[in-house]
């Protein structure tokens, strides 16, 4: 593979290890740096249901991996069924998930049975470097975006949201690949980070900037419109879990906040994100599925306490009434771009090059 | 008194105790209920300055109190001016405290020392007595809105940000006010509380209403336009710390995020504040002087631990860079009208009403 940008994962976000995955589990990070083998279907979707794994295109791989860990033990046509069902059922949002179930399928579903599980090992590496290869086709398009601003302004400030770097692909991320190409490019690159309550994944983005040397600032998820208005961002770029045929994107809760606040200064908006997160089938952000998460994780905020021991501390009542979607949906006309591995595109072209592309 | 509603504080914010004042310490809520005393202008400086009571109203009472506090020990010009000059210091943003300021200082000045210390207790009593009484009107004027609205829909529910109840003033609240007033008229309302990091007010929020018996649901700030979008909001009722002459308003930070996701979605977004919060010396958001407040804010949080006790636990490291104003500027027109102690009144004529009351 030809090979434009020299990124490497400084800590492999998922690798296999004779017949099972080991994964870095985000849960633990940012405060400990924790691998856990997954040997079965069942410990697969167990990580990407509890978020040890997350970012829709890693859900996607560990979801490949999770059907060649039930190829291992059986390779009837039940078990496959059985392994679809169970991945399937973990997380509803992220289209990835059911794109990666759907190929692994379509390419197991015809063979014999005794040639399911190689092929299933085979057919989830594939998913793996093709995930690699889209993340450095986002930042080679994404770059050109933010070469044009620092070009212009001798800067190039991006907001984010959520975590859509490295630690949500297999490879140097989506919404953060133009920043790290930015970087290695030496233009003068820097993030704002948003802390991203309740699950606190911004923190993840710091910590994965931090292990790659990029300049952020961490901010609370409040104060996104008052560093918009301030003139201290150049663009926002976001990943997404779903994006609608429409264009109309759902991403972690929040992000539609950014996007509003970004349209209101005329900030410019971008989606980084693979085809794979495109689903023609579903029309626009209304059909949707959004995830309905424990109430628990707005209850409680997991830090370091004075001894430096990771701690869960309740910030609320258990008997308080909370509403916690995972994800919004913002709407296409917000978006002024989809960064794909295959170029920039506004919302209502953005279709037609996913289907030129799969065709 | 000729009362309109029969609110009383479940617990007082603040009352006189001989030459002293005691506070409810606000930092410790909801965890603990500690009541503080207040002994000189010092103590009532540093109780503002680490928000041990916060709340533009609130602020504003106590600022008048630790006058009082000064001439208790010493009338001359120098102590005045110390004690204005001392208290005037403590918090920028809201306008409150200026005004206080502005009037103890026009009260006290022409008079003889002999004369100032009885008259300043005197002034700051009738501020906490007009306070109550602005947040009964702000009740009463916000009431007709929501009736309005649970005519027509069969229930009212209201997203705040922040906390603008009771714990924020000598009353019943600005935001909350209109929701106190409908419960206790008896309308189907409940409340949208928004966590509002990094200081979590909203769990003060959350804790008053449940004293008051409102029901509420809380969420993280990230959720507020999903919240919009989904149609189970029917109003946006925050307060505000400084309004400018042309009703551009400075309030928590994260404020602006909701205005913009309510007009998006054509739902009513009010500012309810009493006329002591706008500025005519302010023309616009632009000249508003928005606090920016410790990083450590933003890098921990206060929750409860696994026995019960109320502990700070750090979320992202010392060395993070983090940036953390204390406010946002909602530009005027995102707001459909501010409820004021008498009456609605658009952006637009919300000056001239202002300076029709104080002629």
């Amino acid at each position: 593979m030809n090979r434009f940008l020299s990124f490497d994962q400084p800590f492999r976000t998922l690798f296999r290890d004779g017949n099972s995955i080991v994964i870095l589990d985000q849960t633990r990070l940012p405060y400990e740096k924790r691998y856990v083998r997954l040997s079965n279907v069942a410990e697969a979707a167990r990580a990407i249901r509890i978020m040890q794994v997350r970012g829709a295109p890693l859900i996607g791989a560990v979801a490949a991996y999770g059907v060649a860990l039930a190829m291992n033990e059986n390779t009837q046509d039940a078990a496959l069924d059985a392994a679809l069902h169970m991945l399937m059922q973990t997380r509803p949002t992220a289209v990835n998930l059911q794109w990666a179930l759907r190929r692994m399928e379509k390419r197991l579903r015809p063979l014999f049975e005794t040639q399911r599980a190689q092929a299933a090992w085979q057919e989830a590496e594939r998913i793996g470097e093709e995930d690699r290869q889209a993340c450095e086709g986002i930042g080679r398009n994404g770059l050109s975006l933010l070469r044009e601003i620092e070009t212009e302004k001798g800067r190039v400030c991006v907001m984010t949201h959520c975590n859509a770097g490295w630690l949500a692909t297999l490879g140097m991320g989506t919404a953060l690949a133009p920043v790290y190409a930015a970087y290695e490019a030496g233009l003068e690159v820097s993030v704002v980070v948003s802390e991203t309550r309740p699950r606190n994944q911004g923190l993840l983005t710091a910590w994965e900037l931090g292990k790659t040397g990029v300049p952020y600032t961490l901010i609370a998820d409040n104060t996104a419109a008052w560093m918009l208005a301030s003139g201290c961002v150049d663009a926002v770029v976001v990943g997404a879990d779903r994006i609608a045929a429409n264009g109309d994107t759902a991403n972690k809760v929040g992000t539609c906040l950014k996007a509003l606040a970004a349209h209101a200064h005329g900030i410019p908006f971008y989606v980084a994100a693979p085809f794979s997160t495109v689903d023609p089938d579903c029309p626009s952000g209304a059909f949707i599925h959004i995830e309905d998460r424990d109430g628990e994780e707005v209850r409680s905020v997991t830090g370091l306490d004075g001894h430096g021991n990771a701690v869960r501390v309740c910030v609320a009542a258990k008997g308080i009434q909370v509403v916690n979607p995972a994800f919004d949906i913002t709407p296409a006309s917000l978006i002024t771009g989809f960064v794909t591995e295959a170029g920039v595109f506004e919302p209502g072209v953005l279709l037609d090059a996913a289907r030129n592309r799969s065709a």
